[in-house]
């Protein structure tokens, strides 16, 4: 490693990911500032929901590196979740940088690349397991370990200032099934090596213990799917390989074939045989096959176990689903956790499944599912290989971090820094020290749109929502008075409210027409308050109130 | 106990609770069809939320029972929890019987009907614990049970077609702290008698084991409390007064002198000291003179253990509220648990806690709550005692309900019956049946008006909650031509797509001018369609358009 320079730095900033488990958007920087070099690692969304009505899918903003993309050396992406690389297909148009990922991520992202039309302009290299790479001052080590997917990685990045860890998602899987396990051994080197900083996922920092193993699920899920009788379904997130190819083992071993459901389900299974992964298992039957066998020979694998309305088993439940019908003596497994803020999507669809005389099984009543984050003997476990002078906690919440901050102290980690999104931490030289704050925030994809995310049209759509919309147009003639009724539209908002709303413009227009009218901002001002006035009267409730004067002449 | 005579019946019919946790509403009715007595226990409401916007306040249809209010003797309340009580107030002017609760209960019923200045019309009859009462064909007796509120009852329901045992809300509690533990021989005692029908609670139907005790709680909460240094808030259900004993005790005993924050802990610690409970406590002080305090010495009691946006917690940890102030070592503890629904509001509660380095202790990582409600031991020894010819499940989504049905049968219950809102259940003569379906439904309280639930304002709120509102007035003159531009009003719509409305409207408008413009339908429905597809594609998303033709002369 070169000696670093007068006023060289090594710079930290997560644009996403600290302060939302979600979205990863994190840079590391390395020179003086007047030559500072930068890496990208992931580039990841977040869905919406309730707070962001109308708005599906939610990025970081990356505006603070798009200003220096000139300086930007790569997106080097840690694994295939869509927290982590659901963003690369929206936002590399703006940072036209060479993306980095192992072969089952690449295929994944070359599957989204494809679906945008940017296949042939993104430079996507694939880096091998376990591979290092060289990017301008940064020396990058690719380290295996376990998660929820195959080919997770920690990246070793080694600088003249020092080496951070930057862990992405992990656990540690003594019996992942599928992949690599986690090397521990260039864990252990690296601490031995001297780590200046890890960076590292927060999201199970409230979880005591370990998170256990895919082998033990594996165990269960077998043991589970023996006492069914009738049809089984199980449903579990598709990235989710070692899961899928245990279903698939249990079906088998039971005498049930395996039929996939769901779109998403094709297309990992799709990625991971293409990589390598899956291989030696029996072949899937399709969902035409599945009905014309016994009901104790089936076994459907399906999408849907955070209740999305339009994935397969949502629509089993409704009874809409074309080819797979559940009813009394069926069950299904759901093999997932509930992602927070899904509870009642999730119950819901729990609930509908009830109604048809479907068992249900799930995490919270059978031990059918594990995490694929580390719980605190596990962060403890790292923290006690790498021996870090700094731990800087990501992917998590504000309060996931500060609890982070708190176990890394406990374990003696000598620093323990909470740097939320938009925070431009020096690692090096020096103790750990948020010095700025980059400009950051969240871009919400609005339709077609990418938007700012606390842009008016969202926020009027959250008001509109809570006490609707009343539209007024005051249509007066050439000298200034009423041509016609002004005319009142409304949404979202009880006919006796409207009916005021109606008549209290009415009212406000013969007021105002023993004024002189020439300017409409007064009669926009007196319409509106009248009606809004009127309206809060008839229903109690403020709604939003849009008034326009049109004049003829 | 009179002999039944030829036709008679008995028949349950619950309106709300056996299809949500929340907003019970259960009918007994008892006679020959055209000599029917009906007595109504509980009338509570729930919560909106989410799925539906502006809706604060939902409570069940009274409609069945509305239309023959004649033969409805009285309500009878089991205990004054929101899910048991809320609607008296609001649908008692429909009914129009007396209602009867115990002393606490009563309190608290007197409350609300005075806030809706209906306190002189209901004839609100006080039942004193362990008491009886008939009415018409109906001998109740009121059965100390425990729960997470005072005087919590079960009711014995005696009729000449036999004897149902209504749980209402319950568990078993061996320390419950505040008032009369569970009357385990009177439970017993009926099941000698026998026990027709147990319309039982199955809230926790899922929960292994046993909820646990109030006074495990109070042992646990003052552990925790002593290890605090700063400023405590604990944040609990106000109605839960044993639970608030608990944290003043543990103040007291500590050195923390106790202040309550809230609307809601005085209201409700006034009804407790006006019906004899929490005596002997030393007296609390108020928020200011507990700024003045050193922080040890300080244990503040909170509303707003769900996060809500206007209870003392909320307002403390945005900094917003008047007197208190918590940061750096202080310390706030939900002795709460999570409502399903609330995760996402009660954790970005957490993260502004946590950002103002509040610590944050929850019944997630400490043991500092325990249900109000039975877990499946609790269900058993309730069936072991009583054990009735028929379980019928309420107070429960589908899920729980049918769960239910599952453990009463594993537990030796000769019949258990799922039966939703709506189900006209005959309990006897004979094995028993739904026998038909009851109108059934959900009111909605929208701002003052009271309006059925699917009514279509709220429906259109939650669409253009997603893709926003566009309103198009259409002027036209004498002749039916054009006579201004049309007149485009949106909410919630990005500029863009708002521009693209104008555009279409307005081509859309002169296409039409070469036809006749007699007929305003074709002109709706050709601007409406028009609009529609120009958001769309510079959009990606459908709007809800409204058209309105305002013609001159």
């Amino acid at each position: 490693m070169n000696q670093p320079k007068d006023g060289e730095e090594l710079i930290f900033v997560p644009l996403g990911g600290a302060g939302e488990i979600g979205m990863n958007l994190n840079l590391y920087g390395y020179g003086t500032e007047a030559h500072r070099q930068w890496i990208m690692v992931d580039l990841g969304v977040m869905f919406g929901d309730d707070d962001t009505p109308g708005i599906d899918i939610i990025m970081p903003d990356p505006g603070f590196i798009e200003e220096r993309r000139h300086q930007l050396l790569a997106i080097v992406l840690t694994h295939a979740h869509e927290d982590h690389i659901g963003a690369v297909a929206h936002l590399w148009p703006r940072l036209r940088v060479p993306v980095y990922a192992t072969p089952f991520t690449a295929a994944l992202v070359r599957g989204k690349l494809e679906e945008q039309g940017l296949l042939d302009e993104v430079p996507l290299k694939i880096v091998p397991l376990g591979g290092e790479l060289q990017l301008g001052p940064f020396s990058l080590e690719f380290i295996d370990v376990t998660h929820s997917i195959p080919e997770p990685n920690c990246i070793a990045i080694r600088t003249p200032l020092g080496v951070v860890l930057h862990t992405g998602d992990w656990k540690i899987d003594p019996q992942p099934l599928v992949g690599r396990k986690t090397n521990i051994d260039a864990l252990r080197k690296l601490g031995e090596e001297g780590v200046l900083a890890a960076i590292c996922d927060s999201t199970n920092v409230f979880v005591p213990g370990r998170s256990g193993s895919e082998g033990e699920v594996a165990t269960r899920l077998e043991a589970v799917i023996a006492m069914c009788k009738g049809r089984v379904a199980v449903t579990a997130f598709a990235s989710n390989v070692a899961r899928l190819q245990s279903i698939v083992r249990a079906g088998a071993k039971l005498g049930r074939h395996v039929a996939l459901v769901g779109r998403s389900m094709h297309k990992i299974t799709a990625a991971a045989i293409e990589t390598g992964y899956l291989k030696d298992l029996p072949a899937f039957i399709n969902e035409e096959a599945a009905m014309t066998l016994p009901p104790g020979k089936v076994l459907y694998v399906c999408t849907g176990s955070q209740g999305e309305p339009r994935a397969a088993l949502a629509r089993i439940a409704s009874g809409e689903h074309p080819t797979v019908t559940l009813g009394p003596g069926d069950t299904v497994i759901f093999s997932s956790r509930v992602i927070p803020g899904n509870e009642k999507t999730i119950h819901a669809l729990h609930n509908d499944l009830s109604q048809r005389g479907v068992e249900v099984i799930s995490a919270e009543d059978h031990d059918v599912h594990v995490s694929g984050h580390p719980a605190r003997d596990e962060l403890a476990d790292m923290y006690a290989w790498l021996r870090p002078r700094v731990a800087v906690p990501v992917h998590g919440e504000i309060r996931h971090l500060s609890e982070h901050v708190r176990l890394a102290k406990s374990l003696q980690v000598p620093q323990a820094l909470l740097a939320p999104n938009g925070s431009i931490v020096r690692l090096a030289p020096g103790p750990a020290t948020i010095v700025d704050e980059a400009p950051h925030g969240r871009l919400h994809l609005d339709g077609i749109i990418l938007t700012q995310g606390d842009d008016s049209s969202t926020k009027e759509r959250r008001a509109i929502s809570h006490a609707g919309h009343i539209a007024v147009t005051v249509i007066l003639d050439e000298r200034g008075r009423a041509l016609l009724d002004p005319v009142v539209i409304a949404a979202g908002v009880p006919q006796e409210a409207v009916d005021s709303a109606r008549s209290a413009a009415a009212e406000a227009i013969s007021r105002l027409e023993r004024r002189r009218l020439d300017d409409d901002r007064p009669i926009i001002e007196e319409v509106r308050r009248a009606v809004r006035r009127a309206v809060q009267d008839a229903w109690g409730k403020r709604a939003l109130v849009h008034v326009e004067v049109a004049r003829a002449g």
